[in-house]
């Protein structure tokens, strides 16, 4: 069987840990069974790999994520990325086309799930039976339904055509998109089940979906004719157009830990870097940056500090994030990437328009920034920790503490660390936008 | 007359905008009576211009506030820094020996008060006629005793001889330190008042006090020998020493706005900075950096942030905050220089315990730093705005925009600002103290 993990998300729920280069997903908070910390999408792939599900996961995302996923899984992982956001649908038969072209067999099970359901073991093996399920020909496509726990008027309902049994398939008889409390709860008497978002087919039943759009593509031209499939969701495209679909009930613990208030239920600690607490009750205090967070009497709060911004928010509030930080991000202040990871210090703008932006950024040993120019701005960086090797349009030098590179717009330039390389960039310009830069090939 | 304004204060209660450079009395957040800002220093100081009580004010403080107080009550205010810390008594002594050096007569009534109680315009035509009980020889000492509005714990009382009648002196009886709650019932039924700490009396009867420690000492020789003074409290050493005490009663508006929660009763507007709130009551946010603050569903808080760090705090609690806050202030991050203004945008140390500081410095127009040297570290300096000279080890050249300039240890350097000029300072070495500067004259 395969697996593609979906890895999506916007970063402001859990803002300002989150970003948009930072989803959720990859915010390492939560504690594995070692002691140590792992992100949701590592606990997931943890998971997979101790239920003996696969080795071969994909992962769907967009280009933004490549680094987070190269980091937190591992730089072999397969990923497939968007060429641009469109839905589910689109996102799914991009990944299976990519299966296709690997050579899987139209004939193995596919898992498509998402990456941040925080949920218990039985979950993975109940994988296992819907990957069966398809494996046997019980149905075109095997669902997960969650045993619901209270009448949500906020998820979908999977309508069995009988009682189902744990761990067994029954066919579905219909859908029910967030009903009202008062018909979830008739729903529930009937034994409606929450659509978990797992859902189980044979590779050649998506293939030959989106070879409908266009037809034998490879996944090269599917990918550059990406725009040209649908906007729409696997749940419109697929699941509810499919003729024969079954559902497994999974009646573990199943949580989405998307919002601050559901996150820190899970959190093992209250505080977290540099905080001090005096008189507060179940009160979470998350802070990134070197500065001492104080909090005095809070009651229920969650309050996070990043080089993003500062959260102050009552727990059970914390949801309505989502139409306040809208606008917060324009651009991440933290980011880890594949060499490394930066965080903005300082920006300012002054009133001519002219802008500097001031950054910390460390280089991981052996790893090195790509070869690059930007047009619309100079840099100038001082080495504060390690040694590295700087190319500066070709010449190619050492560089340590005390070194001051001046990099002016047009020249090329990259630096490899030796050891662990810490430097402050200042950037200076009129426009300084993060798409102000120009990747080269560069032979090390 | 002449006034003596005590300024003091360490930068704890109302950490983080405050800080050891930055009191909580230089604080801008009271809002003047056209509209504008001002600091609890600056409105006491405009009261007293306005009440007409006097041009001439001493404030006697410690070296590290003169240039706060330079900047907000101008460059031509008398200033009498301690040598070093002590306590009330030898701080108004050294003033009077000032007033005594700059030949003001032995019969000057002076009044010494605070600088940042909160008060209203009655207050200041009381001390004129506490100067006015002063020179009719009415008492060799005359207290502000300030109307009691509840039977306080926290407060010095003053026990009058005779019922005390608003605006004139009634001789005092006694004094009663920080009394149980039950006996300040009995007291405040007597006709004791609050001890306000002003204190008005003849210039000569305080040298006289003085001069048993150091006989007719200059200034020159008082400030030198200052350590030699004993380190108590003017209470101590003239209130209750004194033969021939009298009060005046004020019974107007006196707060200390000396902790969040009496400071933002204050304050006109919720919020300041970049600050969203949503679903908060009577909670003040002030946001002093430049990423954003979100809070959601506080009530009854006090959110500050600061290049010194964040404070959340129920504002009834705090005042814990004093007890708390200890050991974070070890360096100011940000402060008001009488050149211009910095702060601190990253602090780094390494394991081998080399450090990295990086600032962003704002010279205003026509200042200059002082010529100066470190001997510890190295600084990079890259200019984000303006036009000004640089001087290093002797040489002048002029900068702008970009340009970057290394100062070795060792070197001399200074920097005047043409326009308003904004650089990245990027300090690295082994031992990054504040006190690593020697300063030399320059003649620009």
């Amino acid at each position: 069987m395969k697996i593609i993990l979906l890895s999506g998300g916007s970063g402001k729920r859990l803002w300002p840990l989150s970003n948009n280069s930072r989803s959720k997903q990859f915010l390492r908070v939560l504690t594995t069974p070692d002691g140590g910390k792992e992100s949701m999408i590592q606990r997931v792939a943890r998971q997979i790999r101790e239920a003996g599900l696969t080795d071969e996961i994909v992962v769907a995302t967009g280009a933004n994520q490549l680094d987070a996923i190269g980091i937190q899984l591992g730089k072999d992982t397969a990923v497939v990325t968007e060429p641009e956001r469109r839905d589910t649908f689109p996102a799914i038969a991009l990944a299976c086309s990519y299966l296709r072209s690997q050579g899987t067999s139209p004939d193995e099970p596919v898992i498509v799930m998402p990456c941040d359901s925080y949920t218990e073991n039985t979950y993975f093996s109940t994988i296992g039976l819907m990957a069966k399920a398809v494996s046997e020909g019980v149905a075109d496509l095997v669902l997960m339904g969650v045993r619901p726990t209270y009448p949500s008027a906020k998820y979908g309902y999977i309508v069995p055509a009988a009682t189902p049994v744990d761990g067994e398939p029954t066919p579905v008889s219909r859908f029910t998109e967030k009903p009202e409390v008062a018909e979830a709860e008739r729903l529930i008497a009937e034994g409606a089940l929450w659509n978990g978002g797992v859902f189980a087919f044979r590779l050649g039943y998506l293939n030959e979906i989106s070879d409908r759009y266009m037809p034998q593509a490879s996944f090269e031209t599917l990918r550059a004719n990406y725009g040209k499939l649908p906007k729409i969701s696997f749940d419109y495209e697929v699941v509810e157009k499919a003729d024969s679909v079954a559902v497994i009930p999974y009646a573990g613990d199943w949580r989405d830990l998307g919002t601050w208030n559901t996150l820190t239920d899970e959190l093992s600690d209250l505080t977290h870097g540099n905080v001090i607490t005096d008189a507060c009750t179940s009160t979470y205090v998350i802070n990134e940056l070197e500065i001492p967070v104080v909090c005095i009497g809070a009651k229920d709060f969650v309050v996070a500090a990043s080089p993003d911004g500062i959260l102050v928010s009552e727990r059970k509030l914390s949801e309505n994030l989502k139409h306040l930080v809208g606008d917060l991000g324009k651009r991440p202040m933290y980011e880890e990437r594949r060499w490394g990871q930066y965080k903005v210090i300082d920006m300012v703008e002054f009133p001519d328009g002219y802008c500097a932006l001031t950054k910390q950024l460390t280089i991981n040993a052996g790893c090195a920034l790509s070869y690059q120019r930007h047009n619309c701005r100079d840099e100038v960086w001082t080495i504060i920790n390690g040694e590295g090797e700087l190319v500066l349009d070709g010449e190619r030098r050492t560089v340590s503490r005390g070194d001051v590179i001046t990099i002016t717009r047009g020249q090329m330039h990259t630096l490899r660390a030796t050891t662990p390389l810490t430097f402050i960039e200042v950037q200076q310009g009129t426009n300084l936008v993060e798409e102000d830069i120009e990747r080269f090939p560069f032979d090390w």
